[in-house]
C-alpha cells in the first residue's frame, strides 16, 4: 500500500461520520449532495463523493435515490459500480439497473462474483436475456452458473459457492499448508477446509485456526472435526439458515444426492436469509407479501389487494351474523356500540397468540412434543386475561349504562371471546403447519373470522337469551 | 481418534435420522423415549439416548421437556450438561436449571465458556447469587466477567469475547505463524486476527485464509485490510447485528472510548440476535412482548394483559363514535351491520402498511432521504386499493340491499378509510421513530384508533349527510 493510499485510508475513517449517521445509514444531506451534483451534471463532484463509500453503502445510495435519477447516478459513477455493489443491492433496484446494461457488461460483473452472488443477479432475468449473458461468459463460470440454476429456487444449490478448498484424508497439515500457498487459483476467502475421501465425500471439516496452530507433521485427519453438519443440495434456504443458526456454523459442506461434496455455504450468505425469513412473519401475517419498499407499485397493489379481498368474506360473514340480530339492535342500539369492543378485543388477543405461535413454529421451538403443552398454556393465558377484562368491562359498562343484565352479557361475551381467540390462535397455525401450509400467510384470516363472527354471535346471542332489547 | 470413537462417529451419522426430523427438530417419539426412561428411573437408558446428541439438541431436549420433568432429566444426564449445552439453552429454561445448581457448579460451567456466553448465564441471576458465583471463579475469568457486566445490557461489551489474537504492525507473516503455534493459551476458534499499534489501537484486520496463502517473509501490514468496521463497546446489540449484516462481517474488533482494542465479536454470536431482532417485529406489533414460549406464564399474562388494557380505550373511543349515531342505527340497523366492514377493512389495510414501514425502519431501508417518497407510495397504493374495494362493496351492497344511497355511502366510506389507513400506517411509525420510540411497540394502537374511529365516523357521518335512516 503506497503512502497516498495509506493517507486516504485514514481520511476515510474521519470522513465516515460526514456520510453516515450513528446507525450506519447514509445521511439525507449526503444523499442530497450526490443527487444535486448528478442533476447539475457535475460528474466529477458526484464521483468524488461516492468513491470513498463501501460497496454496501453505494448499494444503499442507489436504493435511496428516486427511481428516475438512478440511471443518471449510474452513468456518473459507472466505474464504481462493481460486482460487490450489485451483490449488495436490493433485487428490484438491481434488476432495473441491470436491464440497462448489455449482456457483455452483465457477464463481466457476474464473472467477478462468487457463484451464489452471480446466480442472484442472473436468476431473475428474462430467459432470453439470461441465455445471452451466459453465452457471453467464460465456459467455466457459465457451467457453474448453469449448474446452480438447475437447482430449485431458494435451495442450497442456488446459495452455495463452488469455490472451496477440499483436501484428501491422508495429507498432513504441512501438505495442506503447501497446497494453499502454491495454488494461485484458489478462492481467497474461506474459513474452513473440507477433508474428502477418494469418492469426494466429505469426511471432516477443519477450521483454519486449528491448522495454523498444529505442527506440520500431524495428519489432517487427526485435526479435523468428524461430526459435520452437511447440507443437502436441494434443502430449502430457510432450513439452511436454521441449521447454521442452531449449530453456530461458519461454513458448511453441501452434498449431492450421492453424498459427494459439490459446494460450500458460508455464514455471510446466510445472515441476510436469517434476517429476511425472521422478518417475513410480520409481513406475511398482515398480508403485505414481501413488503419490499422497492417493489414496483403495481405488484404491491396486487399483493395487498388480493389479501384485502380474501378478508372481505370474513367481514361479510361477521356482518351477516350481526344481521341475524338487527331487529334487536334496532330496539336497543347500545348493542351496536358495544359489539365492536367484544370482537376487537378478541381480535387483539388472537393476534397476540398467533404471533407467538407462528414465531415458535418458524424457529422450530414448537414441535409435536410440546403442542399440547402450548395449547394448555395459551388457554390458561386466555382464561386469566378473559376474567380480568370481562370483570373490568362488565363493571365499567354497569357504571356507564346502569344496566346489570347488559353488564353481565358484555363481560361474559368478552371472556368467551378471549378463550375463542386463544384456542384459534394456537389451533389454526398448528393445523396449517401440519398440512405444510405456511401458517404466517394463511392463519390470520381464519383467526379473525373466529374472533369477529363468534364475538358478535356470543355477545348478541347472550343479549337475546337475557332478553335485552325485548 | 481411536477406532471405537471413529466407529461411533459413523454410527452417529446413521442414527441422526432416528432422532431428528428433516427440519433438525427432535422427533416426538425420541423425546417421549427419553422422558419414559427418566420417569421409569432407567438412568442408563436415558443417558445412552441423550449422549450422541449435539449440545444444541440437548438444549432443545430440555426446552421440549415439561417443566416438572426437567430436574429429573438433568439429574439423569448431569455429566452431559456441559457449558455448551447451557450456552445454547433458552434463557428461562436455563435460569430454572441453574437455580438448582450451587455456586461452585455454576462457576465451573461459566469458566469453560467464552466471556459472552458466561455473561449470558450470569447476568440474569439475582445479585446475591451472582456475587457468590463470581467469588467461586478464578481471578482471571472473574475479572473478565465483571468487566463485561460493567457495560450496559444488550451492548457490544456484553456480547464480545476477550480472547482474541492481536499482533503488532511490524511483524511478518512468519512471526504471526510462529506466535500462533507457540502460545498454548490462545483461544482456539478465531477467523481473523487483529493488527494493533503500540497503543493497542486496531490498525487492520487479517483473515486467516490470507495469512495461510502468504509467504512467511511478507509483513503482516502488507496483507491486512486497513479499512475496518470497528464496534464501539457501548453500541447496542441491534446496531451491532445490522453492521455485521450490512458489511458481511465474520468477526469485528470492539474498541473502547479511547479507541483501544478491548474485545472481538464473531458472527456466530450475532446470528441469533439478527434472528431475534428481526422476528420481534411481529411480536411487538401484536403486543405479545418477547413472545418466548418458555417465559413463566404470569409474566406472559402481565405483558399481554397490559397491551389489551392499552387497546381498551381505543375500542371505547370507537364505541363512543358509534354512540353518537345510535338513534340513526335504531332506525336503520343495516348501518350496524356494515360499519364493521368499513372499520375492519381499514384496519387490515393499515396493518399492511404498518408492517412494511416498521420493517423498513428496522432494517435501515427507510431513512430521512426517502420518507416523502414512501408516503406518496403508500398513498398511491391506498388510493388504488380504496377505489377497487369501494367500487366492489358499493356494487355488492347495492345488489344485497337495493339501496343506492347506502351503496354510495358504504363504498365512499371504505375508500376514505383506506386512505386514512395508508396515511396513518406511514405517519405514525415514522413519527414515533423520529422521537426514538420503538415504532413496532407503539404504532398499532394509534393506527387502529384511526381506522376504527374514523371508519365508523366516516360511514355513519356520510349516512347522516345522505339522510339514511331518517
Amino acid at each position: 500500500m503506497s503512502e497516498t493510499e495509506l493517507r486516504d485510508a485514514y481520511e476515510d475513517q474521519d470522513d465516515r461520520e460526514e456520510r453516515l449517521d450513528e446507525d450506519d445509514r447514509l445521511k439525507p444531506e449526503f444523499v442530497r449532495a450526490v443527487l444535486d451534483a448528478v442533476e447539475a451534471g457535475d460528474v466529477a463532484e458526484a464521483h468524488a463523493l461516492v468513491e470513498p463509500l463501501h460497496p454496501a453503502d453505494i448499494a444503499d445510495l442507489f436504493e435511496l435515490t428516486p427511481e428516475d435519477c438512478r440511471r443518471d447516478l449510474a452513468a456518473a459513477v459507472s466505474d464504481l459500480l462493481d460486482a460487490d455493489v450489485f451483490a449488495e443491492m436490493n433485487d428490484y433496484v438491481r434488476e432495473a439497473l441491470i436491464d440497462a446494461l448489455d449482456a457483455r457488461q452483465v457477464a463481466d460483473i457476474a464473472s467477478e462474483l462468487d457463484t451464489d452472488d452471480a446466480v442472484a443477479i442472473i436468476e431473475d432475468m428474462e430467459p432470453e436475456d439470461q441465455r445471452e449473458v451466459l453465452r457471453a461468459m467464460e465456459p467455466d463460470d457459465r457451467a457453474a452458473i448453469e449448474e446452480a440454476l438447475s437447482y430449485p429456487e431458494e435451495s442450497a444449490g442456488r446459495l452455495m459457492q463452488r469455490d472451496l478448498v477440499a483436501v484428501p484424508e491422508h495429507w498432513t497439515v504441512g501438505d495442506v499448508l503447501d497446497y494453499l500457498r502454491a495454488d494461485e487459483t484458489l478462492t481467497t476467502d474461506f474459513w474452513e477446509i473440507f477433508v474428502v475421501d477418494p469418492t469426494h465425500e466429505p469426511v471432516g471439516t477443519c477450521s483454519l485456526s486449528w491448522i495454523l496452530r498444529t505442527p506440520r507433521s500431524i495428519a489432517i485427519a487427526d485435526v479435523m472435526q468428524r461430526e459435520q453438519t452437511l447440507i443437502p443440495v436441494d434443502m430449502d434456504q430457510e432450513e439452511v439458515a436454521l441449521r447454521f443458526q442452531k449449530y453456530a456454523l461458519i461454513s458448511a459442506a453441501v452434498v449431492d444426492g450421492s453424498g459427494r461434496l459439490v459446494g460450500m455455504i458460508t455464514v455471510d450468505d446466510v445472515v441476510h436469509i436469517i434476517q429476511q425469513e425472521a422478518g417475513e412473519d410480520a409481513l406475511r401475517l398482515s398480508g403485505a407479501g414481501e413488503g419490499d419498499i422497492n417493489e414496483p407499485i403495481r405488484l404491491t397493489v396486487r399483493t395487498r389487494l388480493t389479501w384485502l379481498l380474501i378478508n372481505l368474506p370474513t367481514a361479510m360473514i361477521a356482518a351477516t351474523v350481526v344481521g341475524l340480530f338487527d331487529e334487536r339492535i334496532a330496539r336497543f342500539a347500545v348493542l351496536a356500540q358495544l359489539m365492536g369492543i367484544v370482537s376487537g378485543m378478541g381480535g387483539n388477543a388472537g393476534t397476540q397468540t398467533l404471533a407467538v405461535v407462528v414465531r415458535a413454529l418458524a424457529t422450530n421451538q414448537l414441535t409435536g412434543s410440546n403442542t399440547m403443552r402450548m395449547i394448555v398454556r395459551e388457554l390458561r393465558i386466555a382464561g386469566s386475561n378473559g376474567v380480568g377484562l370481562g370483570l373490568l368491562v362488565g363493571a365499567g359498562s354497569y357504571l356507564w349504562f346502569g344496566n346489570p343484565a347488559l353488564a353481565m352479557v358484555f363481560g361474559l361475551a368478552l371472556f368467551i371471546n378471549n378463550i375463542v381467540a386463544g384456542l384459534a390462535g394456537v389451533l389454526v397455525p398448528v393445523t396449517l403447519d401440519r398440512f405444510d401450509v405456511d401458517p404466517a400467510v394463511a392463519s390470520s384470516v381464519f383467526v379473525t373470522t373466529c374472533t369477529d363472527s363468534l364475538g358478535f354471535f356470543t355477545f348478541l346471542g347472550l343479549a337475546a337469551l337475557w332478553g335485552l332489547g325485548g
